[in-house]
This record gives C-alpha cells, sequence and structure tokens, in this order.
C-alpha cells in the first residue's frame, strides 16, 4: 500500500462523548462503567485494527449544575491506569492510551506507572499528557485555586523532561541476571537523573526497567499557543479539536512547521482530530439516527448548553420556532457566530440547535460508509490530518457499525490497515524509538 | 468445619523475598518482572484457595550501597495497582492487596485507582497503608528530608478519613440510569467531602461508584506503638513481623485487646505474620533446600547484614569458624543477639549466620509438609495468629511446594477451606461490609 495510511484512536472516555448516548434504544446504559463492556468493545475495535484506546481523564466530577450532572453518564468511570492494565490482558495488539496531568500529580508516579503499563502490554502504552482545565480539580489536590494557564504549561514541559529522564534510568541491556556470578544488572547502566528545577525534585532512579516503547508514545491536546509549541517539540501524536477542514489544515501546517522549526521530522507526529461518525444504510438514515440520538438530551441541559454559546438567555425563545436574531455580545464571538452558522445551515429549530449543543456538536461525519470514507479521505490526502480519534454515537452498536461497514471501506481504498504491522504501538503508528539520552547504543 | 479457620496470604513483592532466590537451580532468574510468570503463579495460588496476592511497594530504588544492589532482584518491578489490576483479569476470586504510601500520595488518587481496582476485580481489591519507611523516596518527591515518624503517622490517620469519606461519595443504590426519564443517578445520594483538616484538603465527591466492597479491605503492618494504635482503630488485616510464637501471642494480644478497648469486634481483624516456608519431603531435604538457598548469597551482601546486625565489623572473622564472642556495643540489643542466638542454636558458621541474615531471617518454617501444618495449626490455635502471609524461597518451586503439599495436609485438618466461601474478599476473610457513614441504608 503507497498511499498515505490512516491511523485511527478510538475516543473512549467517556465510552460515548454524546450525553444522550446512554438512552438511545439498544445502548447498554451502564456502558461507560462495565468491565465486560469494555472488553467487548476493546476486542471489537482491535479487529477493527485501530491503533489505539484512548482514554481521556477528569481529577473531579465535571463541575454543572447538579440538574444537568444528574443526567450525565460519565458520573461513575474507571480510572484510566487501572483499567488499561486490565484491558492488556484481553488483548494483544491495539494501544491504551491513558490521560493523566501534569498539574495534580508527581512525576515519579506517572513515569512508573506507564513503565509499568507498557510493560504489561507487551509495549502498547501511550501517555496523554494534559494539564487540566477543570478548576474543580484543585479543591481535590489541597489546592484552594486553579494553577495559572503560564505556569500550567511551564511545569508541564518541566515534567515531561523528568518523566523521559526517568524512564532513561536504565539502559535497554542493564538486567544482565548472571546466576553463576550472582550479577542481577550492571550498575554502569544505572543513571540517576539528579533533577533539580523551577518547579520539580526528583533525584530517581525509576524502580522499573525502561519501557519496552523506550517511551510510551506522547499525545497530547494542545490548541492554545502554548499548547501547539510543547506538542511540536514533544508529542507524537496530537488529539485535535478542528470543527471544519479549512480549520484542520491551517492547524496541521501550523504544527508541522513548528516541527520543521525544530528540526523534527513532521512524520514523527501523528494528528489525529477527534470525530464524531454515525453510520446509516442512506444518509437519511444516518441523519435520523443523529437526531434521534439529540433529542434524548434533557431539554433543561440543552437550553443551558445554547445560552452559554450564545452568550443569551435562551430559555424564553419558541422550542419549536427557528432561532431570532442574536445582539452582539461579550460572549466568546466564534462560539454564538458558529451556534447561528449551524442553525441556519441545517434549518434547526431552538430545542434542535439546543440539543445538538447539549449533545455532541464537534466535528461529526454522519452518512454511509462511502459518504464517511470519502471525507476522511479528503482530510487525509489534503493535509487536515493523519487519521481521526473516533468518538461512537452510542455502544455497542455505533461502534459495530464503524468496525463493520466503514473500516473495510477504508481498506478497501488501500488506506487503512488490513494487519498490524507491529508489535508495540510506536510500531503501528510509524513512531522511531526514542534513544536513551544517557545510555547510546 | 467448626475449627478456626486460617487465613492465607502470599507476599508477592519482591516475588521472593530471599535474596539469592533468583539464583536457586530451576528458578526463574527473572520472575519479579516477568509478567507471564505471575500469571501462572496468581492462578496456582488460587488453585491453593489462598485469601490474597500481597505486594509490597517501594517508591524508590532499595537504598543500599551500589555493590549490594547490584545483585538485588527487585531492582526491577512492576507497579502494583497497574499489575494487581492486570491479575485481576485471569483470576476469579484470589484478593488483590496493592501497598500504597500515605506520605507521598494524594488522598483523591489513591481512593480513586483503589475504588477502580475494586470494580475491576469484582470486590476483590485491598489496601495495604504504609507510611513508608525508605527516606530515599522523600528525594524522588521533591522533599530534601524524610518526614518524621510522627507527622507520618499523624497523616496516615487523616489520609485515611479522607479516603474511605471519598468511597462513600455515593449511595450504594446512587445510580438508576432510568432511560426513560433521563435520570442517571440520584443527586440526593451524592455526598460532597468538603474536608478541611491539618494535613490535607479534599472536596470530593470522587468521579467513581462505591467499591464493591463498601470499601476495599485495610490492611496494616503497624508494629511500633502508633502503628499498633492506628491498626486496632483501623485496619482489618495485619501484615506481622513476628519471629517466635511468644512475640507473635503478644503482639496478638496487645492488638485484640487494643480492638476491645475500641469496641470492635475482634474477629473483624485477621493477623497474618510473614512467613518463609521450606518444603522437603523430609525435614533434612527442607533444610539442605534452606542451606542452598543461603549459599546462594554473596558473601559480600552477607558480611554487611551480619556486620549491621552485630554492630561489629564482621568482615575480619573467619567465615568457615564459628562466631566469636561479640562484645556490647551501642546498636540494636536486640538485633545482636538474636543474631548470636541463631549461631549457637543452629551451630552456623560465621559465613552461613551471614548468608542467613543476608538472605531472610525472620520467621520460618523449614520441614515436612505435615511439619509446617503442625506449626501453623499451634500458631492458629494458641493465638498467635489468623492465618499468615506466606512467603516463598524461590519461584515457582517453593511456590508450587507448598500448594501441592502444604494446602492438602491443611486441608485434611479441617483448618483451611477447599473452596472460597464468597466472591469478594471480605467475604473470604469473614469481614463485614462497611456501612456508608453518609448513607444508612
Amino acid at each position: 500500500m503507497a498511499a498515505k495510511q490512516l491511523r485511527l484512536g478510538a475516543f473512549m472516555r467517556p465510552i460515548s462523548i454524546h450525553t444522550g448516548a446512554w438512552r438511545y434504544p439498544g445502548a447498554w446504559p451502564d456502558a461507560n462503567f462495565n468491565l465486560n463492556a469494555y472488553v467487548r468493545l476493546i476486542r471489537k475495535l482491535e479487529e477493527g485494527r485501530f491503533d489505539a484506546f484512548f482514554m481521556a481523564d477528569h481529577m473531579a466530577v465535571l463541575n454543572m449544575p447538579v440538574e444537568a450532572l444528574k443526567r450525565s453518564h460519565t458520573i461513575t468511570s474507571f480510572e484510566p491506569l487501572t483499567l488499561l492494565s486490565a484491558l492488556a490482558m484481553v488483548t494483544e495488539r491495539i494501544g491504551l492510551v491513558a490521560t493523566a496531568s501534569t498539574t495534580y500529580n508527581d512525576p515519579y508516579h506517572i513515569a512508573r506507572k506507564f513503565a509499568s503499563l507498557d510493560h504489561i502490554s507487551g509495549g502498547r502504552a501511550g501517555w496523554n499528557l494534559v494539564t487540566t482545565a477543570n478548576p474543580d480539580a484543585a479543591l481535590n489536590f489541597g489546592q484552594d485555586a486553579h494553577m495559572a494557564h503560564g505556569e500550567r504549561y511551564k511545569r508541564a514541559r518541566e515534567f515531561y523532561e523528568v518523566v523521559s529522564g526517568l524512564w532513561d534510568s536504565f539502559a535497554d541491556d542493564a538486567f544482565v541476571r548472571d546466576v553463576d556470578s550472582g550479577i542481577f544488572f550492571d550498575p554502569g547502566k544505572m543513571h540517576v537523573l539528579g533533577h533539580k528545577g523551577e518547579e520539580l525534585s526528583v533525584r530517581g532512579p525509576l524502580n522499573i526497567a525502561r519501557p519496552v516503547q523506550g517511551w510510551p508514545v506522547i499525545v497530547q491536546a494542545g490548541a492554545s499557543e502554548a499548547g501547539r509549541q510543547i506538542a511540536a517539540e514533544t508529542a507524537e501524536a496530537v488529539f485535535g479539536a478542528s470543527a471544519t477542514i479549512e480549520e484542520a489544515r491551517a492547524f496541521y501546517a501550523d504544527v508541522k512547521g513548528r516541527m520543521d522549526a525544530l528540526g523534527r521530522d513532521r512524520d514523527h507526529m501523528k494528528i489525529l482530530p477527534g470525530c464524531f461518525v454515525v453510520v446509516g444504510a442512506t444518509e437519511a438514515e444516518a441523519q435520523a439516527k443523529r437526531a434521534r440520538l439529540d433529542s434524548l438530551v434533557h431539554y433543561a441541559n440543552a437550553i443551558a448548553s445554547l445560552s452559554m454559546a450564545l452568550g443569551v438567555d435562551a430559555s424564553a425563545f419558541d422550542p419549536d420556532g427557528p432561532l431570532p436574531d442574536i445582539p452582539e455580545t461579550e460572549t466568546s464571538k466564534s462560539g454564538r457566530e458558529r451556534a447561528i452558522r449551524l442553525a441556519r445551515r441545517e434549518n434547526l429549530t431552538v430545542r434542535q440547535l439546543a440539543q445538538r449543543l447539549g449533545g455532541y456538536a464537534g466535528l461529526a461525519m454522519v452518512g454511509t460508509p462511502a459518504m464517511i470514507a470519502d471525507r476522511m479521505q479528503e482530510w487525509l490526502e489534503t493535509e487536515a490530518c493523519d487519521g481521526f480519534n473516533v468518538m461512537f454515537p452510542y455502544l455497542p452498536g455505533g461502534l459495530e457499525d464503524f468496525v463493520d461497514q466503514v473500516v473495510p471501506e477504508l481498506q478497501r481504498r488501500g488506506l487503512y490497515r488490513r494487519e498490524y504491522e507491529g508489535a508495540t504501538l510506536r510500531e503501528n503508528l510509524g513512531l522511531p524509538r526514542p534513544a536513551n539520552r544517557f545510555f547510546a547504543r
């Protein structure tokens, strides 16, 4: 296959990002917190040759009013590192990406746990490095206020250096286990990090061998200026948030351009925008599924989302009428205009618009397998992305539809693997194994 | 079975505590860091109906001189919570106890990860709450000096309150998942902890349902005065360190007496001393196995342990002669006298004594299955313990000998289960499920 290959991650925490997902006919209402469901779903994703199973993370209950919160299927979730360690035992090739915050963690714990997951899974771990946006998290970690954005990114950069330095504590061939001489490892191949920086002080060495992949794959979401720069410097996969192909191309060009400027090979980072996919036998069927799903978002949740997007109280609008003209406000102009454009383009009532925003309103591909493959191909071939982090509308149906119908179409077009290329996440993503900074081979 | 039942844990980190274990003929030299080995061993322990698989933890490379360290098979180890989550998927009934420090952790992380392990394993998690004795850990967590003993215990006590309070964030029946009404959970059954104490400030709620067991089983090692008291107040299993039956009876009476004084049911704590077991077809064979194992401890490591125990430099002694008379020093008198008594009782040369101390010198049962069962029975029936945390001399042989030979002997005597009584660790240990402090049923 000579064509550029599409990479696919599955965004699985929450198991569906759509707030109505758990109510969809035939869906498992407890899918977000059912181990057997996760086992079945990850095996299906592996059958679909997905690169990775991707777990977001939250270090607090989502901060929304309790009237909205009580309808959220995300309220109880497995913790990512324990769950992925368990799922490693029921899969063989799919990558396991866990999110972990650099703001509310110690680098020694993070380095150890990801190294352990990488060894448990035979080299399939990835670390999605985030700085944590939910200010309620601070209150769960002994702090009164959330760390400022700039300080969070400064700490994140140093945290990454410490964690990757700890992963390099031992040369890959440090453990000789010579039964006759009784030498278990060569101390000349152990490095004591001795890090003393502005934010962190960590001695080392780590008490676990270097990860199978050298380092787990480094993933980031980085949309802000600081986030893009740290991604260009360190990330090997980026979970993008572009809503349109134009935005995505601009983001792609910007971040890959930063890599060029840094002397990094641009193929050593895969940009994967989040993409909500609804599959139907016809376009109309797919659209009807989405409309059905949106209709399951409670109006109280929906109208709150709409009011927030518009910057006005939308609760007085006629739910079944068209969106009235909205005056300019101090709110984010782009969010307001996006909502207005969406309502006009799809001819949505206030209720439908509100339910779309309260369900999921980012990048979506809704149609037949061929239509979805067409769009994915266009994004891939015009440098809008290297693949997608797919979000499923409801479980298990939405995921099974994708694997059974869209994946074969992508394979027929030569855009997507039929078998895994390698044993590790790095090998499957086509990423190099990092050299040990302390021990050249 | 009317007789008081013996409880058995398996102490598995390091996978053998004996420093010569990895060199024993037929042993797996990499057993301490081989996932397939762990899978085989935990399945064997489950076949032997063990209550629990017990993982110690270290948050630094063990602080010993590099000349000794390089012979240690503990230098690279899996991290306990990730490993036990993986092992949960290949077992059905055995408990999974992980050690986690209250000194170098955040309670929100600990509460979440143990709750997640408990849900993943269907109610088999236990938390061995330690305050961390290795001062090198401080250096890996941004601190210059190790927290003082008293302060560590004060923090531990508060940490336990916060973690158990977070586990009680939701009533057991909070999650209604009513598809028709769209109500996922009842907010009246969610409690916001709002803890503000001397050491910790944690808002809550936890973002995961109450553990299957209510709380994972609380385990402690507590030998000091502060440790015994916190154990009497909070522990449901105690990993004891008594070396003789007299010491064990005194410890048992003391801790259970403290429970009486607190109004706790003394059956709601199981005291399990660590016990190194070497099985042979004859006593002589078992003793020979142990001597062989001790002989695999390098003399440099051994003599350092002996010098430390005696408080004198033992390197000038004739290795193959008897232990000379040792003058009194400022060193711990009990350690010196124990070493001298051991040498006289077993008629050991300096080398043999040093290798015993450098290998493993605590409570050991070395003999035929019947002899071992006799001693375990005596300990159980004379209130020296409620069972043992068994340590194996080498892997897999030492563990397989125990399961295949000692377990059936204990079963024949009616002292030990033939089948698990329940599905959870609490049910198997005969411990009550804690009430939710915020939501009475």
